[in-house]
């Protein structure tokens, strides 16, 4: 095992063990590529959602919010082509029943090809099997799996043929008798905005450029769902569509790419870990595409993408609703429809981004270790810890006392278990940036010991001095003048 | 059309034009009883899932959030009795091809006999048909609406048989190539409660009596959803499952059942607009049960519900996955099943009653009259309007320049357009508590004037006082400290 798959492994434990993230439905076995997050998951998401939706809707005038919903006429995908498109080449074996994507069952033959040395067979096999793809050549790719003699887990080669496999989860939506609408579930939230773009614009009053801003979940039927978080069947996505002028697009799309990439860099995270992967082969929509790529264990991986869609898709909207989707500028007295500018990040794939960046096992001084998540502090779920060094002698009372007075301003967790290193060693494993202790001496002269995560440094300040300190530690208009 | 109908229809309307919910899928003719909510109604709604989520997981040491997906193992759904009896019973016309719920068809009915004065026919219509439905007596409920010649929309009486019908959507998650698994979509969050419960407390280190709270969308598959956001196929719900010791429920219904008023009440509307609804007829798996009715236009109804579901959610699981349920108790030094009491509420129904109770047209001392929602402040999507008095002479920039400062605190908006006096009116419409006005003495003497949405008051502040009147105004600890 590499030392990265190693890590990989370990922030999956500690996910599960500290309350993160557990496997869904995990008493009946799980269900494949779906996830659920515990108590200190379920806030550190929303810390980084709430970080976003500030960032784009409160800090931007001419950005406003929205919240569509999952269930959208069945037509719009018709519309933005996700009914005829938006399909994986899948191959069923005969004797195992079991389902593959016949594009990954060739690139781990190449991979293997490339183990074993033989690099231009494997550079040969990829090549063949993206023109096959590129073609729609489903009948070439088959004789690629049966050429090469790919097995599947089973050890079986008896395939069926390649099929064309749509990725999106339909459902009946049962209002007529005996023409109950088939409905998908949205695989993207972006038509959702696209769809109210009128209905905004005029409500809001914005004049072009301005954006709408949306976070909210997606489902996508990936057969073969991989790397915890990173490809899950359910997800949430945090988008924001900026409508501009036709012309102007690179202008706009050169500023988000710019100031998305402050926000990330915001967070405290090595410029190093991160870089764009601009785009060669364009999707249909997009005029210009680019990805921004955290080096996660398993390679340098999208995160967030920002894409100018050019007018693709409001124009399919007016030409399949049959409603004008077109703007009237008054600054140059003209109707057009509008170009868009699209920066989209997957809220899972920051949250565990978040998790694989903060996560350290670090050899103190003597040798021993700690594992510490050093989450960005206006990130963490829990703020402070207020630890009383022993509950009896009135310590337990002061400390929840000192609870009852920052908890409307803080997420806290007040702790009176195990001895006082054992404890800090936990609120270092969930990631905590502040424990409060609370001694005898406080009782005396109403000071107590603040302990930071991430230095382990202990200050004793006046407890009318925590909230103060505190605040001015998570100052999150400092973090957000940075972007 | 009654005076409430009336104000009803007002809200709805009101409601989209100022951005606050949209029809889902509008300019494809909508998607019945699906909503997208504006850039105002996501702000509200933000708002209100905050304060709930503050309220019970922030400020209890004991509650814990959580976040679990909405598809969930197919089994979960046969344990907690929903793949078996979450039906309606359905009524199809022959001629129409349309659906119907059977009851709605014969409660209708007997409202019609009521309007014409025949009360006790329509008292005995009512009573056949709930006698019918404990009985499960479909044919007995088709015999009802022949016998009382009940027609269609369309006027026809040529219905087909009465039949259940799943109220649950299905989709097939395809992992396996020739058993896709049929799954469903989640039509409660409470059961992604109870499936992570062992690891929620294992990892989170609760001793009972502690909380799991949790925030998400389900989906029921209603035929006849009505009353705007009141009743909708995709909507969202806020729940805590408290864990007890069996034996101590009532004392925690109790508790709760208090709590929770306290809360909606804590947001300053009228008491007399609440009411406790104790069941009389209580579902299997309860042994107590009351809903928080508020009074709509439409009637006292059900916002949030309080329940004592004794065990039966956690024994199941336990008989269905084979995995123990239970938790040990080392007050008692016993090992055993958790009770369990439930608080859950609507979100959708609580920014519909939010909406509703702020709605008012004021008729002000000069005969007109202003349409205002008087939103709790801490709940108004936009916290400060930037009014400059007029574009030039650099009141504009300087308008902009306080938006600069504030908006890191507040959500801000920019208006410079029409005279003062329209735009006050139009910020009253979306319930925006204070309009900061900019004028030449601003430049001069550096102060503004702050106008209060509800009294119009008008007040002349310096700039740097704004930062603090307002915070002082949206005092959420002074709100919570009220629960």
């Amino acid at each position: 095992m590499s030392k990265q798959d190693d890590i990989f492994k370990k922030v999956i434990a500690h996910s599960k063990e500290y309350g993160y993230v557990f496997p869904s439905s995990e008493i009946y076995d799980g269900l494949g590529a779906i996830y659920d997050y515990g108590q200190y998951g379920v806030e550190l998401k929303n810390n980084i959602k709430q970080y976003w939706w500030k960032a784009m809707v409160q800090l931007n005038e001419n950005i406003v919010g929205l919240d569509s919903a999952i269930f959208m006429a069945p037509k719009i995908w018709k519309a933005s082509g996700h009914v005829d498109n938006f399909n994986d080449p899948m191959i069923d074996n005969k004797d195992s029943k079991k389902r593959y994507r016949a594009d990954n069952l060739i690139e781990d033959k190449a991979q293997q090809y490339e183990k074993k040395g033989k690099t231009d067979k494997a550079a040969k096999l990829i090549a063949d099997m993206e023109e096959c793809i590129s073609k729609g050549n489903l009948q070439g790719l088959k004789a690629l799996i049966e050429e090469h003699e790919i097995v599947d887990e089973t050890g079986s080669k008896n395939w069926t043929d390649v099929r064309q496999f749509n990725l999106m989860f339909s459902t009946q939506m049962g209002s007529v008798a005996e023409s109950s609408d088939e409905t998908y579930l949205r695989p993207e939230t972006a038509q959702g905005i696209f769809v109210n773009f009128l209905n905004v614009q005029k409500t809001s009053r914005q004049k072009i450029p301005f954006g709408i801003a949306q976070i909210g979940k997606a489902f996508r039927n990936e057969i073969v769902a991989r790397q915890f978080l990173f490809r899950m069947r359910e997800f949430e996505q945090m988008e924001m569509q900026y409508f501009v002028r036709p012309g102007e697009e690179m202008k706009w799309y050169e500023h988000w790419k710019e100031k998305r990439m402050k926000w990330h860099l915001s967070l405290g995270i090595d410029a190093g870990k991160y870089r764009f992967h601009d785009h060669a082969n364009l999707a249909h929509y997009a005029n210009a595409a680019a990805d921004i790529e955290y080096e996660f264990p398993f390679g340098f991986k999208e995160v967030e993408g920002i894409h100018s869609r050019t007018d693709f898709d409001l124009k399919r909207h007016q030409e399949f609703s049959g409603k004008k989707m077109q703007y009237f500028d008054p600054e140059i007295n003209q109707n057009y429809i509008p170009y868009v500018v699209e920066t989209s990040i997957g809220a899972d794939r920051m949250l565990l981004l978040t998790l694989i960046n903060a996560f350290e096992e670090e050899t103190l001084p003597d040798n021993s270790v700690r594992t510490v998540l050093r989450i960005p502090p206006i990130l963490a779920p829990i703020k402070v810890a207020l630890l009383p060094l022993m509950k009896k002698d009135g310590l337990g009372e002061k400390a929840r006392a000192i609870f009852d007075e920052l908890k409307y301003s803080f997420m806290c967790q007040y702790d009176e278990k195990d001895a006082i290193g054992k404890r800090y060693r936990r609120q270092d494993a969930i990631g905590t940036p502040y424990c409060i202790t609370i001694d005898h001496q406080t009782l005396e002269d109403e000071t107590v010991t603040i302990r930071f995560r991430d230095t382990m440094e202990q200050k004793r300040i006046p407890i009318n001095g925590i909230l103060g300190t505190i605040r001015e530690e998570l100052d999150m208009d400092a973090l957000l003048k940075k972007i």
